[in-house]
């Protein structure tokens, strides 16, 4: 197999760099963290800017990400099909729910989310479209890692990192999850993630019913479950309802 | 100078062409269009594959834009000083216009959105987030126009196309609208862009007295303008006090 080019793999990886932790750096840092001669990195950041995909602070001279890569993430969505088949039947979810409703997909080693519904009240939200959610602790996660066999692989193999004391890490009790939602249809996150949060989260199926995505809806646990703290039944019909009309528009066929 | 590296700036022109007009292109495509051999085509794209920049359909071997693109573009914004500051304001102004709030700012030859207030109803509303406007016929784009002088110069080198009767093209009269902006504090566009709409936009400045962007309120005609078809006075007044707010966050002194 022929060789990737090499100076690509290092833009990307300063990209990646700049997108994690501290987020603006100088040349010194970036070079160092991606073991590069400072010339070597100079040269690919140079060109990066250039491009509009890095910036560089005027006052302190250091890197951040730049505005082009927005825009592309946004002409990225403009092709997306699931997201485009999802738009009306998740805000008919969102209304009917009234909580917030994410779409998910595999990438990487988490789920990206592709589209948000904000909760249909007045509060103040912020938009999740480019965030990550960790696979093994999520709703959505458990849905795809349950269903997409790459999507189990990288759940078993990263750190399965306890975000609350109801996070589930163990290797055989995550897998029981899954197993749990492939019986179900669906997977649940009762403060496994974020504490006084819940959700539930059901597979999206294309034409050729493969998973390629998962709809959630998210909200306090108060409102989304009963007494007992289960996910409230109609929520999770509704759910099922909505991942079942996308998978159908995506031409998957009736369940 | 030292020359700026191939390899990038053909990936960064293969993401670009990706992001236009097409969308799902193959490769024989791509290496025509950028007059690249197919195999030197090939190689930037497999890297550019492998590193989550472009997706490869399956069935027909089309290439598009790829998930991490919009992964980090929502990183951009996680370090976007404006819109970090402009978030509580832009909610505010959409609260009391009832109109939705845009923020953009400059790239490349346009405005690009990087923060989208939807109009507090409850219409099914599409989020602008990362789409680009013209410079020379939105509000946005004729207070970047005013007030920066690279956004200037770019809004006079543009092709300023007509997308309705109103818009204004001829370089006179345009710069008489910016000469008009500059007088006023701020900029409309009355039907200029798109049918049955209008907007009006101040500028924000940064602590060094910068102009770093502009917000806008734009809604349907009806509601914004008055008989007469001017911009209603309190809607001007609210979109400059936010401005005003969002500069003296960013340091940029009282004014």
């Amino acid at each position: 197999m022929a060789k990737n080019i090499q100076s690509l793999e290092r833009a990307a990886a300063m990209l990646r760099l700049l997108a994690g932790g501290e987020r603006r750096l100088g040349l010194s840092d970036i070079a160092s963290s991606l073991e590069l001669a400072k010339g070597t990195a100079h040269g690919i950041l140079r060109t990066l800017q250039a491009e509009g995909f890095v910036e560089q602070d005027p006052a302190s001279g250091r890197y951040q990400l730049g505005a082009e890569l927005l825009r592309l993430g946004n002409s990225y969505l403009d092709v997306h099909e699931l997201r485009a088949r999802a738009l009306v039947w998740t805000d008919d979810l969102a209304r009917s729910s009234g909580e917030s409703v994410h779409l998910g997909v595999l990438h990487q080693q988490g789920v990206l989310i592709v589209h948000h519904v904000f909760r249909p009240d007045d509060s103040r939200q912020v938009l999740e479209v480019g965030a990550m959610q960790p696979l093994h602790s999520t709703a959505l996660g458990k849905v795809l890692s349950a269903y997409d066999p790459v999507a189990h692989s990288e759940a078993l193999e990263i750190e399965r990192e306890a975000f609350t004391p109801r996070t589930v890490t163990a290797l055989q009790a995550f897998e029981g999850e899954l197993d749990l939602a492939r019986a179900r249809g669906w997977a649940c996150d009762v403060e496994e993630t974020w504490a006084g949060v819940a959700a539930v989260a059901a597979p999206i199926h294309d034409r050729r019913r493969m998973p390629v995505g998962a709809v959630a809806v998210t909200g306090a646990i108060e409102r989304v479950c009963d007494a007992g703290k289960e996910l409230r039944a109609e929520l999770i019909a509704a759910v099922r309802d909505c991942a079942r009309a996308v998978s159908r528009d995506l031409g998957a066929g009736r369940f």
